[in-house]
């Protein structure tokens, strides 16, 4: 049957991003046949058998108690689940010395819910047709924000500066203040810290100066922390959360290995949260709470921050230095490429500066050697100016074995360089 | 902070319907002191110990396996948990000879979402600015669709005619077929079947009738079946769940007892589950897998069927039983009050025909009774036109001990009758 979809049920059908790649990624696998790829596609965790047993554990806990009836068989609040909300304020008011009550916390089905919200009640068009725009001030950014507006115009993201390192082959982006605009136009601005597909951390002056910029204009920072600590602490340099005024801190526990269960968590100003929380009532009542009573446990007790510090985080770390560390010993020193400074989350970004070939045409080349990663272009959503850059970054997960990763590294290596002498021949 | 709001965002951080209410519940309950109030106005069903222990033995399955790691710290797909989607076709094939599969199924963090998803992927406007309704077309209906759309003026409620029995004082809605349009102009048809808040079960016959007005325009009936045989199976009456064509079959595990794990299934044409998959691909990736885990047990074992027929069902009937006999008991015969056929669902509808005060003064006196009810105009979202009949009711709900039932019945009873005197005093 030939259903008429509305504006916004043809824009929401739409994979963005990376999404609309998983596709050619699962026929590919799907293909295979006797061929084994190496898949550094993934943004699935890994399982860690230290992080299942701490849910188990936890779960074993609920299963002896009489919460547990209360728990699943019961609605509950749209907040959240209470003994949830509880740990959280506890943790970070003991953590970072703040004074959140529960009034500040809300809890959402996974944290891409939360951007829908936010998106959608500050960005888009107000009752009188102004057009209010969902800021990305750093490009490339998570590639799910491209897809949370119900208005594509309405999201615009910047693109940054660059600090190259020539020698070591790495560099960082900044945000570019010359070029950044938050004004009366902007409905709130998105950043994740750390960042995916990059692995950046922006620093605590950039992304102070990206609050200040929206303040007075009184535009909410939706700070992305899927990445960052106290769980799943996947930041590999130092950072501290920020929180207060403006920042609305988002915090994920899919990296904490609780993927499945969907667990997001807003912390910030009430009247912010008042807002998300009618949306998602409105939306879909509440979020699931079986997840939410196993994290209260593992919070209160401190295990969950212990796990992330001393497993998840040396886990993932490790994984980039086999990965710097055999790109430094394999890839040509002639050759332009640049390594993203790895500064956190579970992938890494590579820059081929100069690159011969589309970053789609690297991800074919490389399929042929059994490796998969992701082509870069995908990772910039709401960045329309022609930049070749765009075309010229792959994102690789971390989330295979040392092994796969090191012979994976080796194999580009050598696909890069035949693609860039390929190139030399060319227009030699 | 003063945020601004998109037209959105003030759309949806309004509360609609009962919730408005529910402030006021919880306001008078906080303040109860001594007062001990029956709390009839509840849509939290009970926790029935059978189906706590189903949930719990399920739940012991689940971590004796080796499937909880992939369960909960994974990743899934959008669709849903693939075990979970083969547990519901292989059951609706088999008991409702149907040829479902994979591609026919997909699973939503509750029912709620699904409504949200639909409404705005085929209701409000077309890319051409024209308005596509949502319409309702038996009014009262469940409140939480006024809060789906995110335009108000999209929602659009039929006002129904009234089978009434005069002697035993029942009364029942039906659709108008007069007055119900569905044409170019429908986006798309949505209504809950048992109903929320009356406990009606419209016909086979009418449901058809409705589909079939519905098919040539190729908009899809979105039909609630929260209630619905074959879990809950909170029908009183024979009724046949339908399926096919333009007919998207909506179910819910929320009655079965697992509202906390919020889970909603959606049956129908694969082209509708792709529209609504992506919908939730870009809005929060998947649902929460645990319950999706141990209701796919739950269902392939038959437990879940089972304990619905056998014990919820007749669980909340001889509530209903309870109230009606208590109100053919006490409610004086003079006075033209109509309870609804009660047919299915967990709530019951008392019409008082010519109420001398507003349904809101009536809960408001019944609250001095310490009874607490919901008054009825919040179930008739869309429907805009003036109609005394929606000042004239009262959603009672059968959540509470059969002891308490009774009591509040009583008493509601004296207070009708002190009502309808008082007025014809206030007149004579």
């Amino acid at each position: 049957m030939d259903y008429h979809l509305s504006h916004f049920g043809t824009q929401m059908s739409q994979l963005t991003g990376v999404r609309a790649i998983m596709k050619d990624i699962i026929e590919t696998l799907r293909q295979a046949g006797e061929r084994e790829f190496i898949n550094l596609s993934a943004g699935n965790p890994v399982i860690i058998p230290e992080v299942e047993q701490l849910w188990r554990d936890c779960t074993a806990e609920l299963m002896a108690s009489s919460e547990y009836g209360e728990v699943v068989c019961r609605y509950g609040s749209s907040q959240g689940y209470e003994p949830f909300i509880e740990a959280i304020v506890n943790d970070f008011n003991h953590r970072y010395g703040l004074n959140l009550t529960d009034r500040n916390i809300l809890i959402t089905p996974g944290s891409q819910a939360l951007y829908f919200y936010a998106a959608n009640a500050f960005g888009g068009y107000t009752a009188d047709g102004n057009l209010k725009e969902i800021v990305l001030p750093l490009s490339p950014e998570y590639t799910g924000y491209g897809g949370v507006s119900l208005f594509k115009e309405a999201l615009v993201a910047y693109q940054p500066t660059l600090d190259i390192d020539e020698d070591p082959h790495r560099f960082k982006y900044r945000p570019d203040f010359n070029q950044l605009a938050i004004n009366e136009q902007t409905g709130c601005v998105i950043l994740s810290r750390p960042c995916n597909p990059t692995g950046n951390v922006i620093s605590e002056e950039e992304l102070n100066k990206i609050s200040e910029l929206a303040a007075p204009y009184n535009v909410p920072v939706i700070l992305d922390a899927a990445y960052a600590p106290p769980y799943p602490a996947l930041n590999f340099t130092e950072m501290t959360p920020q929180f207060g005024g403006n920042l609305l801190h988002c915090l994920s526990l899919s990296k904490a290995g609780l993927p499945g269960e969907r667990i997001g968590v807003a912390i910030g100003d009430p009247e912010l949260i008042q807002v998300l929380e009618s949306f998602q009532t409105n939306l879909c009542i509440h979020s699931p709470r079986y997840g939410q009573a196993i994290a209260a446990r593992a919070i209160a007790s401190g295990q969950l921050g212990h796990i992330a510090e001393n497993v998840i985080r040396p886990y993932y770390q490790q994984k980039f230095t086999v990965l710097e560390e055999t790109l430094d010993a394999n890839m040509p020193q002639e050759i332009p490429w640049f390594l993203h400074r790895g500064e956190g989350a579970i992938f890494s970004w590579l820059w081929l500066k100069d690159l011969p070939i589309s970053d789609w045409d690297l991800y074919q080349e490389l399929k042929k050697e059994d490796v998969i990663v992701v082509p870069g272009s995908s990772f910039f959503p709401g960045l329309r100016q022609e930049w070749q850059h765009k075309q010229q970054c792959i994102r690789i997960s971390l989330t295979a074995t040392n092994e796969e990763i090191a012979t994976a590294m080796r194999r580009l290596a050598s696909v890069v360089e035949k693609v860039y002498q390929g190139s030399a021949v060319g227009v030699g």
